[in-house]
């Protein structure tokens, strides 16, 4: 095997942190370490897992992480250098200003949907667009919202030609910890000209998908939901598409007598399971709401877990930008294998 | 070592599946099964972990299982009859319910804090009063409020004596996946009439304490919050109590450098640590609140898990009314080992 492929995370957020765990259980990947500011709780653990913690200003940093019994291996700049590939997980917009440093330095990175497409210039959903992203220096992994309808839709056109969708996103307010977003008490219609931007989104990685969307802002932090409706080119029994979604190991069907009625029981069976973090990263699709009207337009729910559906498609993205894996269908099934994707349908679970 | 104690979980919602795993990690104790009327998510990850699944009507449920690939073992009643101690963990009154079944098999059984001090006659705390358990048929095991009020109040009380409590809880409105209760939008002073139930419940365990409590239902799922002030006999400086405190490992103080904000921080540190369902079972004490006024009154802010404070605590009864342990410090270094309490004080953590 060639050399294991050495990964930097720029950014130790909601994104990072997952990011840094997963590469840890890639035997193709090591973690050269991370990049923080401060000492925090989230830095505590890191350094209890052994991750090494680099600073934008390590010496201006190094007296506050000593007093935390904490210690610093280097600078930011540092990092990157040891690396063959970045992760950046900064804040939104800023992944744009770390893109000098990743240029100055000769480095790939990869954004995340917070950034503008324009910032990568390929926009990357393992099972729709692996190949694109192979020999790349920059690619940006979509958001979470448009890795959940990428992954649908890229299986049911597959399946059956898409004609049109019309996709509702009800959306978190805020993630569990971030105690300053809201909204608290509101529905906020986000954006409120139509369409909002997802649609476009969804088109940087399937162009000729015809797609509207709208987003709605709700005092929840578990899970977004997505109400999708589309018209297809061929008209599948509802027992096809469950059957067509069920290859997916990325997309979880609930079947009914698991009783799962709302986003949180989603979180709470990731819980029972034991899941790191309870993260559900599948699409999870209730099996019920699958359903095909008297003109054939599809209609379901999916519940989409925010802070981790995009973790497997940053570490197929490192595989397809670094060239280590050209095939993308091998990659995916080491990811979902080395992450537990697809492990806990019913029918297959193995605790 | 004598026989390891065979124990049956008759109920299996947020306390009895966690007493459930919890039992599981002894050496001293098997589980028998636990009990369920119907297949569902939490049947289902129970089955997959091997816990041997009984229901009050068999020959009703097992249709419903069999459909759903799960099998039952047999009657709630032959379960009880197979076990040496049952820990009832049914809804809020029925435990009062099944009293009569255990008095009729003549079994020893554990209530949970929403029955009535009445029904078992002896209320629990394994730091305040171990020893009033050892030998008993019927113990209960008091609320989450009143854990985290008793192991607090008994180690400022054996330190300093206290002369009087004032304890504001502000209350969780429902657990993470109980989508029926509330409040979502209001702030509910529960009982109204003053004080709440909670200064007796706590006298049900230290009876000497003069105590006066009240409490608000908020809309949050992830924790109970306490403000607790008191008068103490002596008088301590913060440094002192902060010391006092760090000397149980149920109790952990959080340093202001982990940047802990909020209850929402609290558990993500939980789901950061790996911990099973993200639980922290201590009383969340954070340091920075800890403070003595110049007339000496101590005022601190506590965070209790309200799903799983009270887990360790029903292991340690266990041992004290089946006798295996008479000493209530041997229990609880047991139990805070076994479980990992005290684990993550961050002078301590271990990965």
């Amino acid at each position: 095997m060639a050399d294991k492929i050495k990964v930097a995370l720029n950014g130790y957020g909601t994104i990072g942190k997952r990011v840094a765990d997963a590469v840890m259980r890639q035997d193709d990947m090591t973690l050269v370490g991370i990049a923080k500011t401060k000492p925090d709780y989230e830095a505590y653990v890191a350094a209890k897992k052994g991750y090494a913690i680099y600073a934008v200003d390590p010496a201006k940093a190094e007296s506050k992480f000593k007093a935390a019994g904490l210690s610093i291996a280097g600078s930011n700049e540092e990092m990157i250098k040891k690396a063959d590939i970045i992760v950046d997980c900064a804040p939104e917009g800023i992944g744009e200003e770390n893109k000098k440093l990743y240029e100055k330095l000769n480095k790939p990175a990869i954004f995340q949907g917070g950034e503008e497409h324009e910032v990568a210039g390929t926009s990357f959903n393992a099972a729709a667009n692996y190949d694109q992203a192979i020999g790349k220096q920059f690619v940006r992994v979509v958001s979470c919202n448009t890795t959940g309808l990428c992954r649908l839709l890229y299986a049911l056109d597959k399946a059956y030609g898409i004609k049109k969708v019309r996709a509702t996103m009800m959306r978190r307010g805020g993630d569990p910890n971030d105690i300053k977003r809201g909204p608290i008490n509101a529905i906020v219609p986000d954006p409120i000209h139509l369409p909002s931007h997802h649609g476009p989104d969804v088109n940087t990685v399937l162009p000729h998908i015809k797609i509207d969307t709208v987003a709605v802002k709700l005092p929840t932090t578990l899970m977004h939901m997505h109400y999708v409706n589309m018209n297809l080119n061929k008209t599948p029994s509802r027992e096809d598409v469950i059957a067509t979604l069920k290859q997916y190991p990325r997309i979880w069907l609930i079947p009914p007598w698991l009783n799962i009625k709302s986003t949180a029981d989603v979180i709470e069976f990731g819980r029972e399971l034991g899941r790191p973090r309870n993260d559900m990263m599948e699409n999870v699709i209730w099996e019920e709401s699958v359903s095909v009207d008297k003109e054939g337009e599809l209609n379901l729910f999916q519940a989409i877990h925010q802070e981790s559906d995009v973790i497997p498609e940053n570490i197929d993205c490192i595989r397809a930008m670094t060239g280590i894996e050209k095939d993308g269908a091998k990659s995916m099934e080491k990811t979902n294998k080395t992450l537990g994707l697809g492990s806990f349908n019913p029918w297959k679970l193995s605790l």
